[in-house]
């Protein structure tokens, strides 16, 4: 029947994209890249935070970003003016990236030895979470302004979270948030969830996220070759 | 090739749906039920102007709400709690409230004649937009925590909306937005889209909002004879 087909087809993207993404983990891991996934709702703050990151790190290490949007290339030319290179990637109708697209966008950026690699995905809280790139880690933002309940509504994407950021506390004093709330929320999906609070904009916070991407290194490796044992 | 098979399953899937957005719209029409299809990023503020809207309409003609997210009653308890029927839909991996959903949905609640229906659809800026409910107007709720830039970047939501509402301005003063440059993205893609800003927790701006839904009603009508005609 109709509904088996879908079912099938579903699987096998999901297959041949796990086929893609674990060529990719040992890609990054030969050459001692680090990927980060960063996903998000719309506007959460990824490139904000990217920008800002790039700021902090410029000069410790070769860094490079794969943005990933629908359309326009507007956040590759936010990471470039930071003097990072980037390559945009656009889904069109797509709703995620997938472990091909940064197959291709890597290749073309040809990072070197050692690079930190940031991925940003496109802005949705549900398909990306399926979606392995080969990734050394996945980094869910969540901003204040979205509500508390975000993590028991929408589930796998904190599921599949290696860290999450809350960002934009600048703004708490102007909206309703109940930070201790939140972390005890996403906790319930996914229990050891590290949880960092930050600004991307005021700064606030950022030290202990530029902590946490330079001691994700080692992480990186040993999970490319747990992977593809 | 596996690509071509992707494809048509894509096209079936759509071509379906479309057939019982159909249907909805004419059992809304036959009802005189105004359905409106609510769709934002999560955290928009979709469920907050819900909730207000229904208690500024109480008393005026009967409500009703479908309620969709991946996981949790959340949403609908907070509508019930206003005094409205509510059915949770939840979808699981599921990203977008899709038109058999909405048939069961609708059916459980068995809306009286000249019934307001809103259809709060699953927090996502991609894709809900391929997927015709059968309601009689698509409303995109854009909050300015999010950044202008959003239309450009997520053109196809915004392009087969009906109505945008800009909503948290009362977090204007505390961002950097440019409302008329948003405005002015969102009619590139959408020329003649109507735009509305306000507040769903001040309460600024929700009369020309509820005026609008008040007057769609004929609209609605005339879109369900057109399409099964
Ligand atoms: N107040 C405040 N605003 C922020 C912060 N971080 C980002 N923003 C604002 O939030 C809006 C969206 O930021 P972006 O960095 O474009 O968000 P994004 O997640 O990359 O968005 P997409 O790529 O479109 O999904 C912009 O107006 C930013 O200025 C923050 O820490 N505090
Ligand atoms: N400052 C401000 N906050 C708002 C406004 N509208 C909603 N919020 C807040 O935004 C957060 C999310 O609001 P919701 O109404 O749950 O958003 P939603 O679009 O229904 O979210 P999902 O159903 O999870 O996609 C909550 O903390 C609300 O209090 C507004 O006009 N101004
Ligand atoms: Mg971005
Ligand atoms: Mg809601
Ligand atoms: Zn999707
Ligand atoms: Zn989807």
């Amino acid at each position: 029947p109709a509904a088996a087909r879908v079912v099938q087809v579903e699987r096998d993207i999901l297959a041949e994209n796990d086929r893609l993404a674990a060529a990719n983990r040992a890609w990054f891991a030969e050459r001692g890249v680090l990927a980060l996934n960063l996903v998000s709702s719309p506007g959460s703050g990824k490139t904000t935070l990217l920008a800002r990151t790039i700021a902090d790190l410029k000069g410790t290490r070769p860094l490079a970003v794969i943005e990933g949007d629908q359309q326009t290339d507007l956040d590759a030319e936010r990471i470039r003016a930071t003097g990072a290179p980037a390559v945009q990637v656009n889904t069109g109708k797509g709703c995620h990236l997938d472990a091909a697209m940064v197959a291709r966008a890597a290749a073309s950026l040809d990072p070197a030895e050692g690079t930190l690699l940031f991925i940003e995905n496109v802005g949705n809280l549900v398909c990306p979470a399926a979606f392995d790139l080969g990734e050394g880690g996945r980094v869910v933002i969540l901003s204040v302004t979205e509500g508390e309940d975000k993590p028991l509504k929408y589930p796998d994407m904190f599921h599949a979270a290696d860290l999450m950021i809350l960002n934009k506390i600048d703004l708490l004093p102007h909206v309703t948030f109940d930070v201790d709330r939140c972390v005890d929320y996403a906790r319930r999906i996914n229990p050891k969830l590290p949880v960092l609070s930050l600004s991307a904009t005021t700064g606030q916070g950022m030290a202990a996220w530029i902590d946490w991407s330079l001691s994700r290194r080692p992480a990186a490796r040993a999970r490319a070759g747990a992977r593809s044992a």
